[in-house]
């Protein structure tokens, strides 16, 4: 178990950080979809570390090579799709000398118990290297929405203290670190830029949207879409909380205030984020993630090795000092994938 | 799909609000554990409705039966566990008329859309009741996670604008809305009192500590803990937030405050909530729930009916102003299963 | 694992031979089927035994009742259905003697080894009576697959040395035996009459014809049509073999003997059985199975006590002197099942 | 669905006969057991064409590449497995001609049908070439299985009218065909030259034995061993027809003479076949495959091309004239793939 999302639409991804490679073998893709290394690139690239000041200097040309599942006329074929993206700058001397010391934050200590394994270099199987295959994996799924008029898109709300609160969608694409609000981007920028020079981090949020979803997608009561999309969001790293539609703000509300009522042209708001009863209402479907700040700092952190000796390590070497702009494209293609398998399922019981 | 929870341990509910009987099959339970009438019914007499002023006045004796899989001398055989509560006080006239109008802030409306059922008495399967099966399944899952020392508690955290500070979970126990604060149980009986008095509801927060669990369950990546757990999470009704450890908290947080540091005693904090990387550290599980205000209020909303015409509608009858001590309990039972199957999948996956 | 077919409709079924009761959920139907107990009491009726002198004396009214998953006006909502039989004729008290000793040809020694439990009461869930489950849950595949034109029977095709070679449906229908060739049910029914005569039993072949399937069913590699219903086939007590078209004739045979070479009327031959690389050709697909003679003998036989202990048992009691036609009711339930699960698959694959 | 074998030691396929790459991701395997390239390579090699006049003249190297789940040390992490075997020798201009036309017997039909697709080149998804992934999956799960004692084999047993008798399995594992009988290795490949000499190809009976395999593994009712194992030969391309133990002979046997006694030694005999109410009682499992004649054959057929138009084909270019070698490897894959699943589900399944 463990490495396999969806159930109509499904995602096996593999790969460590610094191993050969890392990719996905995506089945359950229908027939006669268009499918290039270009429509799967472009959403790679736009995870792609390198791209700026505010993410991990690990360069790497993450170019996809497909394997499988799509025939000599560019569609898919309905059997498994393969996608494989080779590690070219692993640099495993960068870890080489912290292999016997568990990174406070990382999941180095509960790896070592549970498999028995020592540090990976660059945490292995837990590294956001990993994504890879779920952003490939979530191209082909958006290539599955996309007629439905399905769109998904992910920005980052907060940085610290900094809040966005305009929603510009085409500027959080533009921005470094996807702030969706012009007025803030040079706030957020600077508060990375200060923890940064402190050998620091910043936690966030990052907010998903979900437009065009047609109404009738999620199973109850196990395989509520609310809660398949938060497994997925949760399986992100360094996600700690999720919220639907008002989230947490509903704690404090009153059920006249927080219904969504109905008019013959719709529904009257949206807090409920477009999703009652674990099935979608056709309206946005709105979540936002807890991204805490990335682990790896450069201060000077307590921990043990393997031996259980206390130590102290500070962490060197290239990494984001938020995770922010990197969880906005996971979390969309991980939306995607959810929103698919979810569309397939709708499929297989609609009403006899 | 919908209705089976877990991979190793699985529970397959069944029963609609004002059908015949409500009820779980469990599968995967391994042999020899004591299973007993008893056992169950203490669990289900926790989430019945009636015992207060605070919960929805439907009176039920919600008598557990044991269908199968358990011996004559009182131990699991090994065989599905099927377990059978009957609807006895089903009053389905209390809904007849309101069997064409959907009920803002219920799954009416995306039933109808994804099923072509009108609403059904009580909400039929999208009600509460359903979770008669989660709550005795959860009573077998605690069986199984007992002798490893798991000890699983929920409590009402907050209730609208009154928050608990102190966890006394003796006190919790017994307070009819769940509260560990004995200093605030009283603010949050008079909110809740308040909210009714005035044909209206109120959301709130429950808490969720797993305590005792081995370090090394959760398998990544894409069966992760925290994923399972909030997946648990969110397909409980109402739910709709969900934090790990801190949760939220994280957005606003340097690493250098949100890391926990390790010594050779262990961890120096707990700020991740008990899940590094999606695997257990043996540390306290902590969750919290967003939990919505009660969709059914005596207030004048809009809506429309299946026809689409716009009606207004006043939500009779018994109805429990606050969902949070009605969640708790299932909160429980969720987390019992999400820990007991991560615990067999353990069990095989462990180093060879 | 264990109690779970099918992937889009599943069904979990429950239920010990002597204890209170045996059933099954069944999880996919999708919404708006005509569903009532007289439909699933039909095929019931046709598993049960004590109706010849050639199906054991047990008799029970398997009566069937519906607890959930079928709305006021008779129609499937959707949601989990779950179908119940009370066991009425437990009579434990002719097994008591035996719960010490391994049956030879029964699943007591293997169920002690791998559960640790004693022989149960008339297998516990290994007696064929937890077949019930699975034929009930058949009856609604087949109310699924029935607007399709899909049409499911099996009949016996031989008995130890008497081959049946007419295909007579509607005689094997009545026949006490079920066997399909009126030339030689007189002959089938001595050779039973002449094993059970002499304290023993008899084996035989059922034969499975489903037809109107539409072409396209069965997913490769892993869920092959063929392969889902093997799996089926064997997981029926008793079944020691399968075939699919011409089975094993095809070790002898040629190519140009074995394809089924194609004209713009359709194919010439059907030695495929109705499938070709796992997916159903649109013809007839047509399955034997091999049905060892009942274990339950009344001769004397060698075996051992839980302690090891070198005994000698005869086996009294009620029991089929052949198999054959309380296998074939459940066998068309089995096939039913997976034709619909296929069924369901396709219309979530099918061509973007 | 479809290309996902297991439930615990799950392997996803992936690859087509001429597209760029086959191989597979193997999830689930224990962390510490050592894997290597080497260890992969030697049962690919055991299953690759080219090898002698009985196989495909098709040359490829087969080199097997790890890409992720292996470290440093070469053992494995627990994490998945990835594994790739490029194709090197495409050829497609070998079918280019008969890209609008349905070979007889092949999968070309059917696959039109359910994807939409033309035949593609060498059968595509449907070609032999997709069990190179199944090969290499099945190297881990011996790898997993070694440490028990479990054993693997499989030979040919049959080549049309020629019956092994004896079972020599040194011999049959240097045998062109895998004949297990020094005294009728000579006609069998007599029988499969004087087939091929006259454009023909010839079908058989393929035998696999499993020693060693513990008692326990199995779960009823759903994923009883023998449907498991069902399931996996019957989703080998060209297998017609399963046996478990003594198969269709039981059809003509009495219970006194089938029934495996026991004594306090053991098992005084195997008809069963080593497996008993779906769980292995310790003793060899034995299974029978019926294998159709290789259907690409250089005679004259009838068949339509894509427009429904009767045309007439006769199939070139390099074919087995006899399955049976090929398909021996790729059945003890199976086997051991559903061995090691079972075998983790009860470590999961065993007694609390």
């Amino acid at each position: 178990m463990g490495s396999i999302f969806g159930r109509y639409l499904r995602a096996a991804t593999f790969g460590e950080s610094h191993g050969p490679a890392v990719g996905v073998v995506v089945e359950g893709l229908p027939a006669g979809l268009p499918v290039s290394a270009e429509l799967i690139q472009r959403d790679l690239d736009r995870r792609r570390p390198g791209q700026s000041a505010f993410t991990s200097a690990r360069r790497e040309a993450d170019q996809v090579e497909i394997l499988s599942g799509v025939g000599a006329d560019g569609l898919s074929l309905g059997t498994p799709v393969a996608l494989l993206v080779r590690n070219q700058d692993a640099r495993s001397k960068d870890y080489g000398d912290i292999r016997r010391l568990f990174r406070p934050g990382h999941a180095d200590y509960t790896y070592y118990y549970k498999y028995g394994t020592p540090p990976q270099p660059g945490g292995g199987r837990a590294s956001g290297r990993e994504t890879v295959g779920r952003v490939a994996a979530g191209a082909l799924a958006r290539a599955l929405l996309a007629p439905l008029g399905v769109g998904i898109q992910a920005c980052t709300a907060r940085v610290g203290g900094v809040l966005a609160l305009a929603r510009d969608w085409a500027f959080a694409q533009a921005d470094p670190l996807r702030c969706p609000d012009p007025e803030v981007a040079q706030a957020m920028a600077e508060a990375v830029r200060q923890a940064l020079a402190e050998g620091d981090s910043l936690g966030g949020v990052v907010e998903v949207l979900a437009s065009g979803v047609p109404v009738g997608l999620g199973d109850p009561v196990a395989d509520k879409l609310d809660a398949l999309l938060a497994g997925a969001m949760l399986g992100i790293g360094g996600v700690k909380g999720l919220e639907v539609g008002d989230g947490f703000a509903v704690a404090s509300r009153r059920g006249s205030a927080n219904n969504d009522q109905i008019s013959p042209q719709g529904f009257l708001s949206n807090h409920a984020g477009g999703i009652l009863g674990g099935i979608s209402t056709g309206q946005d479907i709105v979540l936002r993630l807890a991204v805490k700040p990335t682990p790896s700092i450069a201060r000077p952190q307590a921990t043990i090795d393997l031996d259980g000796q206390a130590r102290t390590m500070e962490i060197k070497g290239r990494h984001d000092p938020c995770l922010c702009p990197r969880i906005a494209p996971v979390a969309e293609a991980m939306a995607a994938l959810v929103l698919a398998d979810a569309w397939l399922a709708q499929r297989a019981a609609r009403q006899a």
